[in-house]
Order: C-alpha cells, then structure tokens, then sequence
C-alpha cells in the first residue's frame, strides 16, 4: 500500500485534514469490539462537510482504495474495524443540526451523538425515542448504519422508524438525497430504508432527517426479581401477551452482582433476575398497566416487586440496567452476543444460553431488551487465558446457532459487521446472502465500501 | 405474442388454472385506476400456493414474457394494469392466514383483503392498524407492493411499519423468505423493506408476517366545519404542534356536498371545509387531547365544533370520509392525486390547488389524510367532453408540480404506478432514478415484472 501517492487527496482538501501519523491512525484502527485481525489504514479524514465526503470517495474510486466510514467506534460487532490500507472517514466533525418544530423533525450530520439528538430534540419540547444503552457515546451515523435499538423498541420501533431522509454519497462519489421532511412518500423503491442499517456497505450517510414526537408521557417503573431466568422470562410473556410496555429489560444474577458492585443501589445479589419494565401510558390506563405489569410478575414467583411513579427512582433503575456491559466488562474481556428470537422462544434462549456455557466452561451473563426478544449474552473470558478464550470463542458461535435454530436472528440491534458474518449465511441461507451479494455490487461494483463487513 | 406456446405452464400447472377466455381476461385488463392504454394479457392465473407461482414464474423466465401481479384490483395509480402478451397472476385465490398471539403476529398469503386481515386480528383480540380508505376492497399485497396507508398513519404508521417478514418468489423463480416473526432484526441489508413499496418490480410477494398490536383504545371524535379550506388547513397545523391525534382527515365543500348527497346525515352544505380528528389517548389524556383539538379548531374560525365519545356516532364521520372517493365520482370520471407535503405546506398546496382548478377551468375536490400531510385532490371530468379532459390532464400534472415544487412527493400511500411515472424524475432527481434502475436490474435483468411502472 506503499506505493499510494496521497498528494492529490491532499491537495483536494483543506489544510491538515488529511491524517497519516501513525500514533493518531492507530487510535482509529479498531472499534469497541476490539477485533485482534484489525488492519492498519493508509490515512484518516475528519471530514466536516458532504463536499469533503465526495471529495475523498472520489479519490478513493478512481485509486480504488477501500474506504471505511467510522461514527463514534462504538461498534460492537466491528462495523468500523480498519483494513490495511484503507482510507478512514470519521464523522466525528459532522455535528450540525437543525430541529423543525413546524415538521416535528431534525436535521442532523452523522456525528451528531444519539444523546445530543434527544438534547436537541428536547430543548424544542420534542422527543427522539431511539435509546441504545451507548446513547451517551455512540453517533446517530453509526445508529443509522447499524439500524439501532434500545430500551424503548418495545413499544418505539428502531432506528428506521425514525428516518424520514437521507443525504448519501454513494461508491462513485455522486450525492444522492432520499425522502426528506413529508411524513408519508411511496414515490419509487424504499431507498431510505435500503440504506438503514446497511453497515456502510452501500454508501456514506452525510446527513439525517429524522422524525421526532412530542415529549414521552411521564413513565411508571416496575421492578421485580426472580429467584430464576425462566420465571423471569415466562413473566415476559405474560405482560407482552396483554400489553405494549413501554420498556421491558431484563438482568441476570451475574449481571444484578456487577452492577451492584459497581453502583452500591442495593440490588439483591441473591436474585436470579431482575424484570424492569416502564408503562407511559397516562392516567387510570398507566395504572392498568402496572397492574398488569405487577401481576404477572407476581404470579410468576417474583419477590420483592416494587414500583414508582417518581422518574427519577425509575431512571435508577433503568441506568442499572444501562451499565450491566460496562459492569460486566470489568469481570473480564467479554465476546457481546446480539441474539434475538420470536418471544416464546425466548425462556428456551435463556435456558440454552444456560447450557452453553455450562459445556463450554465459561461466564455467560444475560441481559436482554426482553420485550421485544432481543437478547445480550455476555460471554466473559480470561484473556491471558487461551484455552478459556477457544472455549469462550467457541460459546460465541453456539449462542448464534442456538438463535438460528429458534427461529431468530443473530443480530437485533448491533449489525452484523465483521465479528458474525459466519454466521450470516446459517440464518439467511444462500439465496438471500446472494442478493445481498447482488445489490451490494450494483451499488459498489469494485466493493471498496466497508470490505469485509456482512459479506 | 400469438407465436408463444403456453402448453407448458398449462401442464405443469393444476387443471384449468392458465385462463386465456378473451372473456375473462378482459376483466383484468384494467385496474380502478381505468388506463385507457391497459393492453391484453396473454394469460390469466389465479394461484392458490407460492408453488404455483413460482412455476408460473420460471415459465415466463424461460421463455421471456413479462409478468403482472395484481391483487385486488384497487391500484389507483394503474400499478396493475396489463400490458400486452403478459402473463397475469391474481393473487386473489391466494387467502390462507393464520393468527400467533403469543408472537402477536399474522401470517398471510397476499390476497386476503385488509378487512380480513383486520377481522381476523380482530377475532383473536389484536388489531392490525393499517386501514386504507378502500380496506373492504383491497388486498394484503397490494397493500405490501404500495406501502399503502389510511387514516390511521398519523399515529400508527405505513404498511412498512407492520411487514416483519416476506416470502418473494425472484425473478428467475428462486423463492426466498426475508425476515420473520422476531421484532428486532439487524441481520443484514434491509431487504424486506426493499420489497415493500417495490410496486411489483423486484419479485412476487407469496406470504407476509405482519406485526399486530393489542387492540386500539376507544377513541373521542371531534368535528368541525369551517368557512374556507385555508381555516381548515391553518388548524390542523395547530393540533399537529402539539399533540399526535389517531386521525385527522379533511373534505372540502365540494365533497361535503356529494357526501352528502350519497350518505344523508345531515352535513354542512354550507362549509367550506370539514374536519375529522379523533384521540385514542385513554382517560384524562384523552379528554386533554380533545381539548386541544377543540381549541385548535375554534381559534382557527370553525362553527359547530362537536366532539363524542360514542363509537358509533365517530364512525359514522369516518365512513363519511371514506366516502368521498365514490361520492365525488358519482360527479363525474375521476383523476384521482395522492400528492404528500411537509405539513407547513399542506396551506399552499390547498390554496394551489384551488388556482389549478381554476386556471383549468376543473372541478378539483380535495380530501386529506390531513395530519401527515397527505392529499387526494380528486380532479373531476366529463370523459365525451374532450377538451375537459385535456385540461383535467394538464391539471393533474401541474398538481404534482406543485407538490414537488414544494418539497412534497407524488405519491404519498398509492405508488407511482403507470400514470404517475413521467412525474417521478422530477421528484426523485436522474441520480436516484438511475439507483432505482440499477437496483431494478440487478433483481430484474430480463425486466419481467411488472413492465411500465416507475421507470
């Protein structure tokens, strides 16, 4: 890669932002999922406008360079994971917004964090529900790419159900703009959503308009523990089968014991789950709800069951839920499942997940975005320990197969980005990673965009 | 096309199912959307199983002829027109469906209407929100291929927000399934949003996973006349800012008066406009709502401003509005708009229509799916008087001009279709039309399905 003569890219571009120091490079090579195989990039660019986008696509189409496009690094799944030679774009610069409060929508660059959205949207008396558990750290570009959940899916819907518009310079380096601010637009094939949660593969996102509400009634939290994962699961079911919480997590033993350790809010260690679950509904139906809510916990063995209707005491609770990874993280390295499954599949996913890591001789902690069956085995491994590292690897795998066989995905939320493309073809299957294979050509025919990611 | 042998597929097929009575296929030449170019089919078949279609599929692959899908009939946009030597399949005989509650989803073959759809989600306590205006009449799958929409979208969302998984039967007639029963899933490209909206071209729709919801609460209805449509417009802009209704449709006077004229109930021949906003919010949040409805409505000039909790007399406003389409036809022949703007625009485009009409010297009624922006300006001709219909046409175009030239679309929730497809490069700009060929190709390379629409 040596032999790449940079001097045009620079020149194109303004002054410095071309980055080729090693020591700066090598703090973009990986990703959150801190992919060991990660390459090393030829250069990186800061881009703060689209005409700056264009500009290094441009150059990196006719050098047929890879390019990777990278929004926070917070990828869990190695998205944003550096090739060898590769020209990284990072959105980090691009943090312009506007907020219409006439359309109820904003208007947002791809670096732009998810928190700095719902703050904008909220300082205009408005509400951007999407609320990954990162929401503090990861960039609505790579929310975007990724097509993003969080705690508020269950009754929100995702990342793409918020995506009114799209700017993208696609593979050529041509600017393309998609939807835009009219709520409803059936006019040619559903691009916007084609490009959601496409994992960079099909072009760069430069800008964003997306779908706001009006603010979130005040939420009633319920919070109950179990003395086991399937009571807890089976508690799931019997709130969803009546009614659409508007948060439904859930936490295991281990994970109830990290968070603890590292937040001292009084959780019992001696629980083998925890239910969170929200209802915003107002009024006499937000009491129904918590009844509901209540009685299924109670009538699945949950001790302890308590709820409130202070937003504060429910924020509590739902940050312990938020900070069950980096509490877990600090029990060891963790390989971050992202499985999800059909609802009633869901006990039998825990019980499995269970299973695993009996046979394998490993740490598998759960926690899940329960409501809607999307599930965060954490698997936890020693990692100076190589032959528990192989065994960890090896649940990794077995977790993804176990959702395949239940009729679920391998991702929910996360993409697939290069950690568990493996695993892709098991649950799609040959005809459909074929289109994906065909569209991705047509759109990216010398496949410089994101190169090993999905495919 | 005389020289294509059809006695292939007639023996690969069931007995009798290859229909080519002139007769018959005569009736499935023409969609609602009445195109006087609607050519002659070749073939009529009328499938019961994704088996039959994907035979069917393979044969006109083989032997290069192209391929229609039609559902119910009810495209207004002339998406299901035949061309000539095409071979038809109604999916109309295609009405199998079974209900999960415990997933909360159904799964249906594309010609069960919506109705059905609803009254089967309906039957075991679930609700399924999509409700198109014409939802006794129209299928599942035309619904899919249209991302179609209704009075509910407001609150609840397209089609698309519903569509978990798809069965499709590709071009060359492999048979893929997309998606499925879990509600998060980030596992590659977004595929099964592709297909919807996709109007036919990317493959054939043989099965759909739908999402459905816990039943909608009751709703308040909340009416009101106003003197000009410019009141109207100004209010539903004042409701929209600050709360999200369950409905907000608007008719002029124009179609107050042939309502009226059909249903007798005592409508305001007089207004100028009409509105129809209803909240399902439950209990104080509901009456809350209403007020601010109530409000919006009488700041904003409107007389007899009457609001009710009983569902029966709610409907009986919503049917009303539901029956402008066929009340304004009994008027004359019908060019029927589906022009969307950004809601600040829904004034200009109600005051530009009126100066259309009357530069064109047409009746143009305007009904609205008002609260997101989406709008029906019926043009109304005399189809013997030649130069009225010149000039309904030259209308009908100028009406999309608008639309585009304020930032809006042509088509909100009816597709492009055929008729509306010399407009479609103005909205969408050569650069995405060529995305859309692209993608079409890549799908499509013979471009068999659906020949003439879109592109």
């Amino acid at each position: 890669m040596s032999d790449v003569d940079l001097s045009e890219l620079i020149a194109d571009l303004p002054a410095q932002m071309v980055v080729t120091d090693p020591d700066i490079l090598a703090g973009y090579r990986q990703d959150r999922a801190q992919d060991p195989d990660a390459g090393t990039p030829l250069a990186l660019i800061r881009p703060t406008t689209t005409a700056e986008v264009q500009t290094a696509v441009r150059w990196c189409a006719a050098n047929k360079v890879p390019l990777i496009t990278r929004g926070a690094g917070t990828s869990l799944s190695g998205g944003s994971t550096a090739v060898d030679g590769a020209v990284m774009i990072s959105t980090e610069k691009m943090r312009e917004f506007t907020i219409d409060t006439a359309t109820r929508t904003a208007v947002v660059q791809p670096g732009l964090l998810n928190a700095e959205v719902k703050a904008a949207a909220a300082a205009n008396g408005l509400w951007y529900p999407p609320d990954p558990s990162s929401f503090e750290i990861c960039s609505i570009g790579g929310n975007v790419a990724t097509n993003a959940g969080g705690l508020c899916c269950v009754k929100y819907g995702m990342t793409t159900d918020y995506v009114l518009g799209l700017q993208v310079v696609l593979a050529d380096g041509r600017v393309i703009r998609l939807g835009g601010k009219q709520l409803k637009d059936s006019a040619g094939l559903s691009l916007v959503k084609l490009f959601v949660g496409s994992e960079g593969l099909l072009g760069i996102v430069t800008e964003v308009t997306l779908r706001l509400l009006p603010p979130q009634a005040s939420a009633c939290t319920v919070v109950g523990t179990f003395a086991s994962v399937r009571e807890a699961s089976e508690a799931v079911l019997a709130i969803t089968a009546r009614i659409r919480p508007a948060m439904l997590e859930f936490m295991d033993g281990v994970s109830i014991n990290a968070v603890e350790d590292m937040l001292r809010m009084g959780l019992d260690r001696e629980a083998g789950a925890l239910l969170v679950a929200q209802s915003d509904a107002p009024g006499p139906a937000g009491v129904a709800e918590v009844a509901i809510i209540r009685e299924a916990f109670e009538s699945n063995g949950a001790a302890d069951v308590f709820d409130t209707d202070d937003p504060a005491e429910g924020e509590a609770f739902t940050a312990a839920r938020r900070a069950a990874i980096p509490a877990v993280e600090k029990l060891g390295s963790l390989l971050l499942e992202d499985v999800g499954v059909p609802l009633p599949a869901l006990p039998d996913l825990v019980d499995g997940v269970a299973a695993i890591a009996a046979g394998n001789r490993v740490m598998i902690s759960v926690i899940a975005h329960a409501g809607d069956g999307n599930t965060h085995p954490l698997i936890v491994f020693d990692p100076d320990d190589a032959d528990e590292h192989d065994r960890a690897q090896r649940a990794f795998g077995q977790v993804m197969d176990l959702a395949i066989s239940l009729g679920g995905t391998i991702t929910g939320e996360h993409g697939v980005g290069r950690l568990k493309k493996g695993w892709l073809p098991d649950q799609l299957g040959p005809d459909v990673m074929e289109l994906t294979a065909t569209i991705k050509h047509a759109l990216d025919p010398e496949g410089l965009l994101n190169p090993g990611v999905l495919l």
